[in-house]
């Protein structure tokens, strides 16, 4: 699983109770494994279309540093299914796990589109129509 | 399932794809599960412990209005677990389910508190101790 | 009056002095009063007109819960007058009321357009033109 | 009537029609007018306690440079009353006006605090207590 | 200098040490200024290009209200150059110093166009086409 | 360097020529680099102190997904200086490139304070005091 997006828990993601709230921890964590998957399957449109449980291991408190992780896990015909761990960057304590998180890709009548691949790129280079004319190098990690 | 909540889908509320972001709509079901359940168990201090698998059926678009419906389903010692349906106001076509939302209602330390309660209440008569005080009388429904 | 959504009062909604900011309660019920004049004029494209004095009855501190009530008080040729009352859902006390917010439903062009109502539906029939061929049956309340 | 803080009109203050969200405009004339009464009463627990009626005299679409103003119509014992414009910054065209914003400056324990003065000052010389140490001279016009 | 816009510092605005987060306030920098040079070039569409060295002279704390100054230094042909103070309007403190942002006027590709201005107009009268015709009368300053 | 978070531009991110909003790049920048800065330095905090220059090299659009990468460059007393570049995750174009960000460490009464480090870690292994007792394993990355 490699972890990839940080962030620093501010009041703004805070619930009344002063600890870190549920809905903007899921909101992070949707907007990661839509860039996941995009960046994996090379389409921009591509949806979260299933959870399966979610389990809030613990909580973060103001002043946590968290990072999100993402392992795919299943390689479907148009989908793409991800595991995901948020955890403490210092303590190393899981905060939230979700076992299995399906990215659908989509054409654009929004049907399913295939994307015939079945394993993970480090390279980028499943790139969307709409960039790869803007694409003169691939970016070095 | 009653529903309360509704929102209407603004620009802020949706991803790169122009449909509605997911990470927002599951920030507004994770809200509004913690005030049903702080509504039925008068503890402020109820969090979400676990959510099932979730289910987006369709998505939303911008101008959308939709409202938010949750039912209790089992009534634990210190829990309280929700189902979930979130549908466009005016089609009835239902955009997100959720089974069980389980809520659980702590102590000062952090730890589960027995809630006493086994059904719903329709009278907010399960008043949190901070609030007591300045309950003169039961509001009107 | 009919109370729908409610909000928890968290530190993104407070102003300097700790307490809800009513810039944010004016937000929520302006989005409030949207939704109830869209649902029952049919038009989506419904606009606040006009707001009588609005009372600051009583702040609401964090960890609080709220809801918002509306209730249509004149039916106008193209417009629809709604008193709201704003109040804690435990403790029934008035946060804010507003005697008339007058919304008006528009045409294309921006000109008011005659909605022909007169009466309140509880049935979500008044669909908007967008949406009419999704519906397929009427949402059970 | 002076004007002061401006707004681009961004996405993220529009309503699902594209023109700028009442609700958002309502939330900076808020925030205006507790800033406005702060410099004039010297006190930092001033709150809003009453509006007066609000005309949306027309409306602001995405791109719109805006601008706030505020005049001081009344100096009462413990509170300031304020009127309110907002316009187009290029067209001058009248967006909002509020007749009457009602600010009251509060003691301690959130009552009523006679403030003292009857008139403007531009010299920012009513410094809160807290800030009064702080300050070495007075900021230059 | 002129200081417009103001800012009332919230728990929203802050960081996890309980200060003013700096990227709200580049946030508000970057805002004021693109309004200043519209305002000024009478282009719509003027971008930040570069930013000098920014000196993080002082934090302000929630309840502060802020200021923010700007001043034309330089006009070029397709730019305009500013200095930028943010200052404590209490005390006077200064906050955040910018030597020089630099705003580009586009055209409708994205290349600079010449703005044909060398000072600084107090009269609004560089109007965007796009608004032109809505222009009755110049505002009141 | 090194690209950790990674952000999707969605609606509330872009300016109002639908572009990337330069102040919202730089919230996140700002995040980013304080993250950084209290991993390498075990200080929960740290402040932003200098920037040097920005160069807003090209812009971004709506569904972009962004990645923003941090290098030490100086290890000071108390400071931690970082060059930073976002760029597009696709097409490696560069976004905006930062020089130098100046972090300082500070003590509890807000003076710098010494951190004793000249180099990267990557083993998480500074960890603030806060969180010390919390730490069972190092995590593995």
């Amino acid at each position: 699983m490699r972890f990839h997006s940080r962030k620093w828990v501010k009041p703004e993601d805070l619930n009344a109770n002063h600890t870190l709230f549920g809905g903007s921890l899921l909101r992070w964590i949707d907007e990661e494994a839509a860039i996941y998957a995009i960046i994996q399957l090379g389409n921009e449109r591509t949806v979260t279309k299933y959870m399966s449980e979610i389990n809030f291991v613990s909580s973060a408190r103001q002043g946590d540093i968290i990072e999100m992780g993402l392992l795919p896990t299943r390689w479907g015909r148009s989908s793409l299914t991800l595991r995901c761990e948020v955890r403490n960057v210092f303590t190393g304590k899981s905060i939230i796990t979700i076992d299995e998180i399906v990215m659908v890709a989509l054409d654009d009548e929004g049907n399913p589109r295939p994307h015939g691949y079945d394993s993970i790129t480090f390279d980028r280079d499943r790139v969307p129509a709409r960039l790869r004319i803007e694409r003169v190098e691939p970016p070095v990690r």
